[in-house]
C-alpha cells in the first residue's frame, strides 16, 4: 500500500489528497443512460424568437463567414453561431436609470454582461463531437465576444465556460457556452496572477511555460500537437481533470493566430471526444483562465481547464477549502492517452 | 427591478452575486421523494462487524454513560454513539514500516486520521429529527474525539463535517458525521485565521462578536437561545446556507460548558429541523469552523456553517471562485425564520 499524498496547486494555495488507497477506476464512473424528455429547444433553430435577439451571429450565404446582429425586431435565421443574453443575468450593464447601489469594501454593483453562445444549429453538436470546422466557428466567436466585452469601461474580466450535462448545472442540452463579463478580476484569477508575477520577479521566466516543459514529457503528458500541450494537472482537484497549454507565452487568448485557433479546435475535439468515449458522455464544466490586462502580459499564461464531475465536493471540501480526488492525475493521464489518441484518429 | 449585488464574506477574500433578479422561492427547491432500496446498513446495530472495531463507544448499561472501545476482537453491541475509523481513509496515521514521501513546498504526506461518528442506533436519527438528549451525546463525542485527535503531535486541525443525503456526499443514509485530522491548517480557515488576527490588531476585538451584534437584529436574523444565535451569512454562497455562533467568545468547541453543549444541540435540531421541514429534507452538508491553536483564542470565533445543496456550482464558480446565489440570505432568513420557530415549539 501507497501513502496518500496531499498536493499543492501550481499556481493556487490550493491542496488536494490524491487518494491513492481509496483508488476509483476511471470506468466506475461511468453514467447509466437515463432517457430525458425534454419539451422544445429555444436554443435551436426556428426558435429565435424563444431568445432575446443575438448581439452577434456567424452566417454563411455563400461560404464566406459574414457578422451580423439582430436588429428592429427581425432575427436571422440560418445561422452557424448565434450569440443572446442571459434571459436570467447575473450581471447586467450599468443603468442611470436603475440607479446603482452604494458600494463599499464588502458590496459592490453587479455591473457586467451575462451572455449564451449557441455553438451549432446542430441540438448535439457538443465540441466532443463537433466537426474541427464548426469549433473554429466555435473559438472565433469567443474571440470576437471576449474582444467587446473586454472593451467595456465597466468591465475588468472576461469568463468563458461551458456547462455539460445536467449534473454540470445544464439547464439546457443544445450545445453552449457562456460568457460572464465582471467588474472585477474574480479571487481565483486574481491569486494565479500574482503567483504567477512573484515567480516571474524571482526567476524572469513564465511560471506556466515552465510547468508546461517538465508535463511535456512524464507520466501526466495526455497529447499535444503544433500548438497546444494537454496533461493532467500536478494537484488535479477532480477525476480525470485536464488542462489544455499553448505552447507559444500568450497570457490572453486574444493572442491566438488562424493556425493556433484551428489548433486549439483540433485539441478540444480530440480531447473531450476522448472524455466522452471514455465515460460515456459524462458530465463536465470547463473555463478558459485568460487575462487581457497589461501587467499580466510577461507572467501570465492563458489555458484551459476541464473538469469532468464525477464526484461530489462535499462537507470536508466545502468548509476546509480543501480537496480530495480518488484518482490520480498520473491514472487519469494514462487513461486519457489511450481514448485521446484513438479519438484523434477518428476526427471529422 | 432591483440590480444584482456582489458581496464579500466576513472573513474570507470570496465573492458572491446575490441574483435577484433570478429570484427563486425556497420552495422551488423542494425534492421530490425518491425511494431508494439500499442493501444492509454497515452503521445499524446488529452489523459491528462490517466496520473496523470502535475507537469510542458512548454505553449506558444503568442511565450513566459509560466510555468503552472496542478491544482484543470484541465489538461492543448496546451502544449510543459509536465512532470506528473509515474504511477509505483520505488521511492515515504515520507508518514507520509503510515509510513517509519525501516533502516539499507542493507535496506533504496524508498524515492524518478519519473517522465516521455513528450518530444514533436509530438509522434515521438524523440531527433534524433527534431527540435532543441524543444530540448532546453526540457533541459530546464530537468533543471527545476532537480533545483526542488535535492532541496528536502530527495532528494541526480537525474538521467535523457531515454530508446528509445522496445528493450531498453521503454514501450511506445512516445519521454519521465524519472527523478528519490534517497535518496542517487547510486554507479556508488559514485565511479566516489571518483575516480574525488582522482585524483584532485593528480594533483589539473579535471579528465575529461584532458580526453578531449587527446581525442578531436585522434582516438576516433566524433563532437564538441563551447561548447561540442563528442567521443567514451577509454574503451566502448556498441558498438558504445558515451559520450557528456561540453568544460567549470562544475560539474552539473545546471550552463548551455543559449548558452550552445542551443549548447547541436544541439550536442544531431546531435549525436543521425548520430546514428539514421547509424543503422535505433536502440534502445538505455542514462543517465546524473550530480551532485550537493559542494564536487564535482571542481572535477567532468557533461556528458551525451549514450549506443546503439546492443549486449546483458549476463552469463559472469552478473557474473564477467567485459565486451566484439564487436566495437572497434575507429571503432565506425570513422563511427560515418562521419554520423554525414551528420546529422549536416542536422538538422532543
Amino acid at each position: 500500500m501507497m501513502s496518500n499524498e496531499v498536493r499543492k496547486d501550481y499556481l493556487l494555495n490550493r491542496w488536494v489528497v490524491i487518494a491513492k488507497e481509496r483508488k476509483k477506476r476511471p470506468t466506475d464512473f461511468v453514467k447509466k443512460l437515463i432517457e430525458k424528455k425534454e419539451g422544445v429547444c429555444p436554443l435551436c433553430p426556428g426558435n429565435e424568437h424563444m431568445t432575446p435577439p443575438a448581439v452577434l451571429l456567424y452566417l454563411s450565404p455563400n461560404g464566406e463567414i459574414r457578422k451580423e446582429r439582430d436588429q428592429n425586431g427581425y432575427r436571422h435565421k440560418d445561422w452557424i453561431v448565434r450569440i443572446v443574453p442571459n434571459l436570467y443575468p447575473a450581471f447586467t450593464p450599468p443603468d442611470k436609470e436603475r440607479g446603482t447601489i452604494k458600494e463599499s469594501p464588502v458590496l459592490k454593483n453587479a455591473a457586467g454582461l451575462h451572455e449564451v453562445l449557441i455553438e451549432s444549429p446542430c441540438h448535439d453538436e457538443h465540441p466532443g463531437a463537433a466537426r474541427v470546422s464548426q469549433l473554429v466557428h466555435v473559438i472565433n466567436a469567443y474571440l470576437d465576444r471576449l474582444a467587446d466585452l473586454s472593451g467595456k469601461p465597466y468591465v475588468k474580466y472576461v469568463s468563458i465556460f461551458r456547462n455539460h450535462g445536467r449534473e454540470a448545472g445544464a439547464s439546457l442540452s443544445h450545445a453552449h457556452t457562456q460568457l460572464i463579463a465582471t467588474p472585477f478580476i474574480p479571487s481565483l484569477l486574481e491569486e494565479e496572477l500574482e503567483a504567477s508575477k512573484s515567480y516571474w520577479k524571482k526567476n524572469h521566466e513564465c511560471l506556466l511555460c515552465d510547468v508546461m516543459e517538465r508535463e511535456n514529457e512524464g507520466p501526466r503528458f495526455i497529447w499535444e500537437n503544433d500548438s497546444f500541450v494537454v496533461f493532467a494537472p500536478w494537484a488535479s482537484v477532480h477525476p480525470m481533470e485536464f488542462w489544455v497549454l499553448p505552447k507559444r507565452h500568450q497570457s490572453s487568448m486574444l493572442r491566438l493566430s488562424q493556425k493556433e485557433i484551428k489548433d486549439l479546435a483540433e485539441t478540444m475535439r480530440v480531447c473531450l471526444g476522448g472524455l466522452r468515449s471514455l465515460l460515456n458522455d459524462p458530465p463536465y464544466n470547463f473555463g478558459f483562465h485568460t487575462i487581457s490586462a497589461e501587467d499580466a502580459q510577461d507572467c501570465y499564461h492563458w489555458h484551459l481547464e476541464v473538469y469532468p464531475r464525477l464526484a461530489i465536493w462535499a462537507g470536508f471540501e466545502k468548509s476546509t477549502g480543501m480537496f480530495i480526488n480518488v484518482i490520480s492525475p498520473e491514472d487519469a493521464a494514462a487513461e486519457l492517452k489511450h481514448v485521446v489518441y484513438l479519438s484523434s484518429s477518428n476526427k471529422i
